[in-house]
């Protein structure tokens, strides 16, 4: 038996905005942050559980208050009554009645629950002593469906069907891992294609891209339809008709100018249109799809729930479903959402870059094919070559693919050292 | 000229949860709070403007450092820039691409903006002598549309449709504000009818409310199916057959449970079925509203913003919008979302009580009849008796309407001795 001793939050803000990287139609000068959670406790193992929200500059301080305010409430509990019901412990911070009336289950305060659940899986997975996608991957159909809030999702997705997925796809489930453990899993790269780098830098960074082993690139678009055509067009000389390219908006246009502009880049072969229009849209996103097909659309990276994606997917509003690691309230609501995907058979390619993301999101996506969807096919983890130096286990990329990671925990802790040098107030500890 | 020279952030709680006043079947013990913000300027008439964001308990710290946050950006800043356009102010909060991330639109983020926006709404109706109501609805339509963010609205709604909109009530709008100032507005009440009230109050206060003139009340549900065909029948005996009642679950019911649960209740003649399910969940409104038909569903008060109002009327999924005061961001948004609900021609009953809703939301209802929908047919603002006393023009109430407030200002000013008394840590003061 352990109990939680004590919390440290920490502001942690990377001065990006000055090299123009991140930066997209809606998103001019990202400065890449992180509202970090540390959760220590008495066990003679001194493993710590880490979680964070990734954010882009402003509001960082708040979103950390309110991680600050749920983390303050952990102090003092037992540990293993936590970690053995994951599910329970979830559920009691998204129905939290007086916090709820925040979103309810949206923005700053549904991120903060992400935060801390996602801290205590880091410490679970620590404590078995194994990489989080392989403590869920090893999980049993009914542990995992336990884990599940199908509150508002029965009427696209029960608990009995979602044991059916689960079930259906364990007898594969060893040769999957070892798959993985042997060659990793599908990338695609950002790296080329932010809107603040001149065409020379793009076309540069596209043929590094294919020669280093990438199969996809994705470019960001939605300033100015003749830049974007010139661009794309750059880009596919680059790395020739074989590689598929991505383009992203950013929620940069309404319906009707999502459709125009696509019809300008269609002939370039364009692999997915991602965040045409505001993330809340389900019925504009549907209307889109249908006004570009057979061009999928992709989004979910703003996604605030469980019940949005399920509309998403009802409405087949979406034909790629992209997670993030710290949108959503933590692990648990993006196992409901793979599970929503595989339940309507649409491939999940996680958003990451930013900072931390891609060292989080690869362990969901290696679950996924373990135990959820069974299939990488069409499934790609984005990939940005930015900041990874900061985390005690970076990501691994070779030839295009993440390398499953081996070391015990989520992906989550940053390296101490840069957590100091990118705080921009003390780091607050508060002990039992 | 003159210059914001400081702002005021207050923490106010009212500990409501001891009287179970409040109490329903998501939220059984609120504490009314209100994260409070005020506006001082170096103007010689020495108004200011007053703004907050109604909570119901732990979080409203939270909620207080985004407006702390905001609130900060306009010390020093030009008053009449921001009060001659403040279409062109609300967006670039809206917009701060930064603070966008944590939402975007959506959480305490975005209703942060509206205390930030309306608190500059305050500032301008005192200037300019008039209650809020009737600022607005001397406004040409020309300014008002210049108000309103059409960005993600125009598969719904034209600027052009939208001036339409306002020109069509022009005429009338002259005759309508005397008939305001002559006999108020219709309200409907909930004071009889919260879940942790028993039979015999649930029954007095019914009576009371029939007495006291209202032609609607409104009943929490959705606790257990027993109780609420008891306590409905008990209601439905005491005001008669010519009474509306409502009935509120909440957010309670998955989609199949919500059209089972109303057909149990369907034979008590229910005016609205509120908030049967998740907020966010357009599609499943929709298919609740096909099963509950005739019965209307009403929802909104947990609506972030324009793009999910737009959504439920493009749906069929409302067929009464329910706006709240300060859940989207501010005045100008909830004009967008009073020009679609227009558009659509289904009625606003607004969402108030709680502490200052209804001191606020009764000007956008008033002005609406005014110069939007031109019409009270089927509109009622919510009342609730509860904490009226603390705000400096509280609204009155008389056979069952709201009287015209016709103090300068939004409403949303509460007593300095209120506010300090119910401050649960000291006010924080910033100035130049």
């Amino acid at each position: 038996m352990s109990t939680i001793v004590g919390i440290e939050t920490a502001d942690i803000r990377f001065p990006t905005s000055t090299m123009l990287d991140g930066s997209d139609a809606m998103n001019p000068d990202p400065d890449y942050s992180a509202a970090y959670l540390r959760v220590a406790t008495d066990a003679s193992d001194g493993l710590e559980g880490h979680g964070f929200v990734f954010t882009i500059g402003r509001g960082n301080d708040v979103q950390l208050v309110a991680i600050r305010d749920l983390g303050l409430q952990l102090i003092g509990r037992d540990v293993e009554e936590i970690l053995d019901d994951m599910g329970a412990f979830s559920r009691s911070l998204v129905y939290d009645s007086q916090l709820r009336w925040l979103g309810p289950e949206k923005g700053i305060m549904h991120m903060a629950i992400g935060a801390v659940v996602n801290a205590m899986w880091d410490l679970k997975a620590k404590r078995a002593g194994l990489p989080l996608w392989q403590l869920l991957g090893r999980m049993s159909p009914e542990e995992l469906v336990s884990l599940v809030d199908f509150r508002y999702l029965s009427d696209a997705l029960t608990p009995e069907e979602a044991l059916e997925i689960l079930r259906r796809a364990e007898p594969g489930r060893a040769a999957r891992e070892a798959a993985l453990l042997a060659s990793g899993y599908p990338a695609y790269t950002t790296t080329p294609g932010w809107l603040g780098y001149d065409d020379a830098k793009l076309v540069r960074l596209s043929h590094e891209a294919v020669a280093s082993g990438f199969r996809q690139i994705k470019l960001k678009v939605g300033g100015d339809v003749a830049d974007d055509v010139r661009r794309l067009a750059l880009a596919r000389e680059a790395v020739g008709p074989d590689i598929r390219i991505a383009v992203d908006a950013n929620q940069r246009w309404d319906v009707a100018a999502a459709i125009d502009w696509m019809s300008e880049l269609a002939p370039y072969d364009v692999a997915w249109i991602e965040e045409p229009t505001n993330p809340d849209d389900v019925l504009g996103h549907a209307a889109i799809a249908r006004g570009v097909a057979p061009i999928p659309v992709a989004t979910g990276e703003h996604m605030a729930n469980r019940v949005m994606f399920k509309q998403f997917l009802q409405a087949d509003a979406a034909q790629i479903v992209q997670i993030d690691a710290t949108r959503v309230a933590g692990v648990n609501e993006n196992i409901a959402i793979l599970l929503l995907a595989a339940k309507f058979g649409v491939p999940v390619c996680p958003h990451a870059g930013g900072v931390g993301l891609c060292e989080v999101v690869q362990h969901l996506s290696m679950f996924d094919v373990v135990a959820v969807s069974g299939s990488e096919d069409g499934r790609y983890i984005e990939f940005v070559d930015h900041l990874h130096e900061h985390f005690v286990t970076p990501v691994v990329i070779e030839g295009g693919r993440y390398l499953a990671p081996l070391t015990p925990g989520s992906g989550a802790e940053m390296l101490a050292a840069s957590r100091e040098h990118y705080s921009v107030t003390a780091a607050d500890r508060v002990t039992a």
